[in-house]
């Protein structure tokens, strides 16, 4: 058993991200469980928070995409679904928890939005046992009551990671504005949570299904996991213009269903007119404050809009992207979205290719 | 039988309306009704109407909403509830007119969106026979298949006038965003709109109701509406301690619904702060277009609130408001609103008192 | 400190229940609280478990109706609003327990069909310390995680308790089938659960609200709470004669919905009967399983309607319930309800009385 | 032009059906159109009306899945998407014509349920001009106001008449219960009806999809129209083996929806049984009054499910059907399902192989 273990610890905003070496627990309490990494997703969130854009606590251990392997257990523990867990299981888990008793827990049953929300990998600092809390280390602690997702042999590692969080945002956002049968569907944005919300569209039957977005390369991708049309931003400067092609291929009216996956406040003006009257608008990218943005709200009035949002997940999301991940893995094959592996001490020169665009996926393997 | 009757004839924006005489249609088609006006709303539309704010054709006739006497009628003619009308009959009549064949008709089955719609007293000119194809007149004629409706004996024509197409305008909303059970609901203003959106949360039971407006008169009869909780915004002008109060009386976190009916771009952001997260908010006042305003998308994503839109209305919501003001006129008593009764020749003091705020609801006697 | 209290068990079905001694827990775990009881509620399915058609655990302190006083607590205890509780807190508390980790608690988010549901007063038996877990004692004990309401000082206990649980069963019943603004409701059944689900639909602005039952006096208090219209069955013995008085007062169609509160399989079919096409049907009564009755589902397919089945309860429909009962109590006087009170060793005589059912609400008081 | 054309009379319930010559036609009104049959569909409910166990006024031209060819026109006339029509296009339409007037035309917005609807082929007899009012004959006349479509070039006639009216049932049961993403969903039945919504679950994204049916042929198609799991009543004749399959693909609860498209009462008890607790069931295939079947609402209650029902087809159903058809080709072949083609004096043969279950889909091609 090892004593120590290493992280990647970010002790200040802005500043290198350095490998710290902490004492692993000695001792589990009664349903904790101790995972060591076998792959750690890194988030266009993460940069975020190393640029000090949310307000989090240091030292912060970041990584809240993470699969590994079980090595020691507090007794018996069963994963959220039920399946009894064993040293040796490769396991992913969902990172927030919510505290359960809040308002928000109970009350209006919306634990998404509970008010003393932890997250691994995002809002728990390091500098006390049992320091292991994000997915940036070469070991994960999971808490009693973690909802642990025991992995199945046919699920990849990579199909998970190259889905990231992105695709439990989307399965949230899809829960609470449901795609009908075979609506028209316009995704802004070709990033993770774009090409997640392409790929549940298309599995869900949308079309035609439009994305607009950027560079080329993920737009073939995006192609390649469904879209039918497909409008590059760098091609089509003028909003007027990618508006005009959405009309082309929605009757002349605008789409039932527009998501917003971009996280630039901008889109969200351009969005609203590319819903017909009557449709349906999602803000699904706006995770970060960016401040307000001038929007008309005599559209909503006048088109008679219905505007969503969306924020976070729950143990429920995780088990059914998974089981989506596993069975659709042919056909939106996420697991060939990684391209590039970090080594813990590399994780520097990782958020500076991933704030940079330069990457697909990033992920960090700290046990090598 | 009359040869001609007067009108109100606004032939010009920004110009005095003028009475004018036309010819009363001799004859009159299959299903066509001609009607002696016995009252006719002022909307604070008609103001707008008139300042030109609207792209409506000239000259025109405005009143949208009006009650008459079945005066001649084209053969037998229905109501749109299927009773048959007979000359003497006291009526309402739904002023839009969808073409029934655009796709916003047929395939999405939205009328209020109709893309060649009609409006009595909104964008049909009078320069052309039948020309009384508004409210401000001695008489209206109703084209053949207009929504009609027979008004019950203990229905008063002041509560259906005093109540306005506001009520409509309530009755589609929340067709569009239902509420359930017990909320608590926030209205933003206390016109008409406000008046009537607090009436029909107040008989679907939410509670607490909150009114934030003005001035105090307007807010004494929403009290008497039923709001448990009033906010002047002449006394309270800061927006935050406004929100300090909603969150006073619901538990903290803000309201379960809020309904925008102020029409002033700027209420939204406050409104979006007035809710709890996972909370429903209805754009319901922004008729006229007035252009963007600063709106923090973020707040949608991270609050994960529904925005809801509605515009104008279909005759099933007619039936509907005309049957709860008819059971309901002694808990909701719309028809003490009407303060102002003004001639035909005094219709342009009439939108001058109108525009200033100076009436409670004002309206117009055609025949004295 | 008390050191035994009593309790009124059954120690076999059909045989007479008998009050016995046990003793009261000295020490309590963390977050347990114990509770002397001021009233408990006797349910009609008490005398259906008391006849041994609901498979319970022997021997049983029943009654899942109850109101007491905070005795003494384990630690520091909120109620599950966060309300920090104190010894003296007049409190009641949601029966059932779900287990949390099954599949209906977790990914179906479907606590009441709880695979493991545990719930006071029904399916816990008492022959084992804590042994006081049903209201019919002196005192309760309420296990760490039990949904406990410091009940506010202007909610009577007997509002609660003549509530009795037919009041959640309905708010839960409406949150799964909710009612649309203005709707017309016929409510099947005049007893406990037929009282709330009128009081409920009143308070949400159905109308008509039709109620088909009887007797005489029940149905005079459902005048009073609010029917429109009341068919009283041992006069209209007709259900083809039923079924016009409700055809006469919803326009000839059928009513928009129509609750089930009566509990014989026979009253769903004479109530597809009496929905309009496209209505809604709400199965509410039938706790217990009486077997098949003939139905014919050629009426949900021609018809198009919908029918709805609810079981059970969650906290927040208590927390809702409570608010309720304390906000309306005048307009629906529930405190009015309770007819007959019994001490502990006259259960059986209780018992008795509600099953020839010749009580309106009986209650419960074990501590005189 | 051609002054007679023939037609396949049913004059009788039981009795052969006789080819008749009807004078075509020589002036149409305006909006009229007469077409040219291509080929008319043998559904299964002809059969039925053929028995007499609908009651349909007589004698009767059948055939209520129509292709033909534009003859003639009285006028402009528009199909019901807007496009103009020309003489020798090809086109399909809407069967039913509701009255437009009736409270469910106008207040409940249910056509479906039209009190006075009309459908070709169903109910308007044929012994008075215009005659041909059904697809069994070699023109069909369609009034003004019919909802005609323009058929797309690369939408075949035979995918088309081979997906039959089902498809429209379908499309608009899913409307009323609307699948979620990725739910397990039993059909029940594996008939036209059971096919089509095979096909609309599979292409909404459900899993898995487990059907229930036979024989053998067309479970086998099922499986080549996405069905996960294939139950073969013929090889298991045990209900509770059935659901024992059912269980052990939906993680031992049973499905979160169940589709029946049987048409004998009987599977409505066995459906019950296969849905999950908070599952939903759609009764979709109880077009034909067979009487009561025994039933237990206890289950609706306990098992809190929620039962659909939805009855004919709206036009935009029809337009929905028609894209699908044509975008889908490819996935879900309904061309492929003709089996038989029949001249028009072979009617009765073709109604006998259609009753004795020989056939797939069978058609008529009255003009050779």
């Amino acid at each position: 058993m090892t004593r120590t273990a290493q992280a990647a610890v970010m002790g200040a905003f802005k500043t290198p991200i350095e490998v710290r070496e902490y004492p692993v627990p000695a001792e589990l309490g009664p349903g904790d469980v101790l995972v060591r990494v076998s792959m750690a997703g890194i988030c266009g969130t993460d940069v975020h928070l190393h640029l000090g854009q949310l307000n989090v606590p240091l030292p912060l251990i970041m990584g809240h995409e993470t699969v590994g392997v079980v090595e020691r257990m507090g007794g018996a523990v069963d994963d959220w679904l039920g399946n009894p867990l064993a040293v040796g299981d490769r396991v992913s888990w969902t990172v927030g928890m919510p505290c359960g008793t809040c308002q928000y827990c109970r009350l209006h049953r919306l634990p998404s939005r509970c008010a003393n929300r932890k997250a691994y990998g995002v809002n728990i600092p390091c500098d006390r046992p049992p320091h292991f809390l994000g997915g940036y280390a070469q070991v994960h602690h999971l808490r009693a009551g973690t909802a642990i997702f025991k992995l199945a042999d046919d699920l990849r590692t990579e199909s998970l990671i190259g889905a990231g969080c992105a695709i439990v945002t989307c399965v949230h956002g899809y829960e609470r504005m449901p795609l009908r049968w075979a609506e028209s569907v316009v995704i802004q944005g070709s990033g993770p949570v774009g090409l997640a919300a392409l790929a549940l569209a298309a599995d869900a039957g949308a079309r035609p299904i439009i994305v607009i977005g950027g560079p080329a390369e993920r737009l073939e991708r995006c192609r390649l996991f469904g879209a039918d049309v497909i409008v590059d931003i760098d091609r089509i400067k003028d909003s007027g213009k990618r508006r005009g092609v959405v009309l082309e291929h929605t009757g002349g009216l605008g789409a039932d269903v527009v998501v917003e996956c971009v996280g630039h406040p901008a889109a969200v003006a351009e969005g609203w007119e590319l819903c017909r009257d009557g449709g349906r608008y999602m803000v699904l990218g706006q995770y970060c404050d960016a401040g307000p943005t001038p929007l008309n709200p005599h559209l909503i009035t006048r088109k008679e809009i219905t505007v969503y949002g969306s924020y976070g997940s729950e143990p429920h999301h995780w088990a059914r992207a998974l089981e989506f991940l596993r069975v659709r893995a042919d056909r939106f094959p996420f697991h060939e979205l990684i391209t590039h592996r970090f080594a813990l001490d590399q994780v520097n020169e990782a958020l500076d290719k991933v704030a940079k665009w330069e990457t697909g996926k990033a992920v960090v393997l700290p046990n090598g």
